[in-house]
């Protein structure tokens, strides 16, 4: 691959991550075929209309047998299935990467389906768009400067986890490695969490009976504090489910940390009050989103 | 006053929110003379080249007992004692508003202090601006289209609310009316809660060998989550404290719903985890900022 293009590449689910990746590596020149499966046949259509591949595939065994790159860009949760009817039929030269939010399942499914052929799975976690909107939301700079986390197997050749490295790389994307471990932990602390704690918030205002008066008075605070709490409840169930080792120890520890909080305040504790905050202050004001 | 302009304001504290105030009734041409106080001499230096204010304050006794309506638009720590000083002096027909962000404890100051001119003080909350940052910041325009809410007492006669609600129209604002508990209980809720919250949470990641990798990979979902915990850590110490029978109550309520999700999660509970969010999602989705 390197330098030179990529002759085929199978994407299953052609959505905003899926389409997105066909439509960077069109406009960086990196890919002369796109071949799509996915479950909807309008929004396969679409994708063809809309340039984003070259043919909907009917025959998965015939597709990827000669694949340079398959990316699985669907719902983490179908994973599973998808690999085991891929894995019989799998080119020697062919490697698997996903788009998936959380590692470690998507890592044990690909043991128990891929068998043998783990070491042509390097899975990956770009850093782009929370929604699954189908085609017509991929654009070609969707990863342009985005973060793409890719977590690789010990059986993965030093020469896949390169290729694929590259193909992220061709798709704008700025490329850093964790462990499955390491990135389930960490997207549980930054990520997962503040998108439970901020449901949370809304479902306890929401159960109760004069939630439209505080609603009225609620503000920007509020406004920003919730605005994650408008995300897919389907899709968040699922990262919590898939994550719920590292998130429930992440939600023990915040727990705790209130609990502290609760007696600090009961207590009149002004001291510990500031200096919560204070830490907290300095620390998020000094941060920007890179 | 009516549709009369205010004959004489006395401001105490002209920072966003007393600038803003004289600022605002000099544009709706309802004012005819501001006086101000502040301790900071550069600053109220400032607000007399700026225009805020027509002179500086010298002798709180002489100025409080002509004036038409005061504004103690200080930080509410200070509040209890500038009543103190004022309440010898106040005239006949003069009336006391205020800017602070809680309202329980200005109110039970107010009685301690004014004692049988307690009539006199009709409480406010500007919802507009949180940072407190000099003369420079304010601008006539602060209050224009903002919620204003009014806390009367039951000693207020009619007409003193109607003065002190139509002061607070002449700047632009929308005006509401609540009692103490209300407000406090109310903010809370949509306010209190989620800054602490939010700091709760940077303060969690703070504490950690390895923040800076955490932070690395924090997205957009952190950095709205997390944007009221770059407040001033010295203002929210004061809310906190001020509304801590009310935030600590609010506060229980949620630490049991972070209980309920955690055992959710731990069972594996897909069903409650979707339900949960959902309704969060349909609220939050449904809800604009007025």
């Amino acid at each position: 691959m390197d330098t030179l293009k990529i002759n085929k590449v199978v994407i299953f689910g052609i959505g905003l991550i899926g389409g997105s990746f066909s439509l960077a590596l069109r406009k960086a020149n990196a890919v002369t075929g796109v071949v799509g499966f996915g479950r909807s046949a309008a929004n396969m259509q679409q994708a063809l209309q809309l340039g984003i591949i070259d043919r909907i595939g009917q025959d998965i065994a015939a597709e990827v047998s000669d694949a340079d790159l398959i990316l699985l860009a669907t719902p983490v949760g179908q994973m599973a299935e998808l690999l085991a009817r891929i894995a019989p039929h799998l080119g020697a030269h062919t490697l698997i990467t996903d788009g998936g939010s959380t590692k470690g399942d998507v890592v044990r499914d690909a043991y128990a389906q891929l068998g043998n052929k783990i070491a042509q799975f390097v899975p990956a976690h770009p850093i782009a768009g929370a929604e699954q909107s189908g085609a017509a939301a991929a654009g070609p700079d969707l990863y342009a400067g985005k973060k793409v986390i890719l977590t690789p197997l010990p059986e993965n050749s030093p020469a896949a986890v390169a290729r694929v490295r590259h193909a992220w790389e061709l798709c704008g994307a700025m490329v850093n490695e964790l462990t499955p471990t390491q990135h389930d932990e960490i997207f549980a602390a930054v990520s997962h969490l503040p998108h439970l704690l901020s449901f949370a918030l809304v479902h306890d205002l929401a159960q109760r009976d004069n939630r439209d008066l505080l609603l009225s008075f609620a503000a920007s605070g509020f406004r920003d504090f919730t605005r994650i709490a408008a995300s897919s409840p389907e899709m968040w169930r699922d990262i919590c489910m898939a994550n719920r080792d590292a998130l429930l120890k992440e939600l023990q520890i915040y727990i705790a940390e209130l609990n502290q909080l609760s007696t600090a305040l009961a207590a009149g504790d002004v001291e510990k009050l500031e200096q919560t905050f204070h830490t907290a202050q300095q620390l998020r004001a000094g941060w920007t989103e890179k």
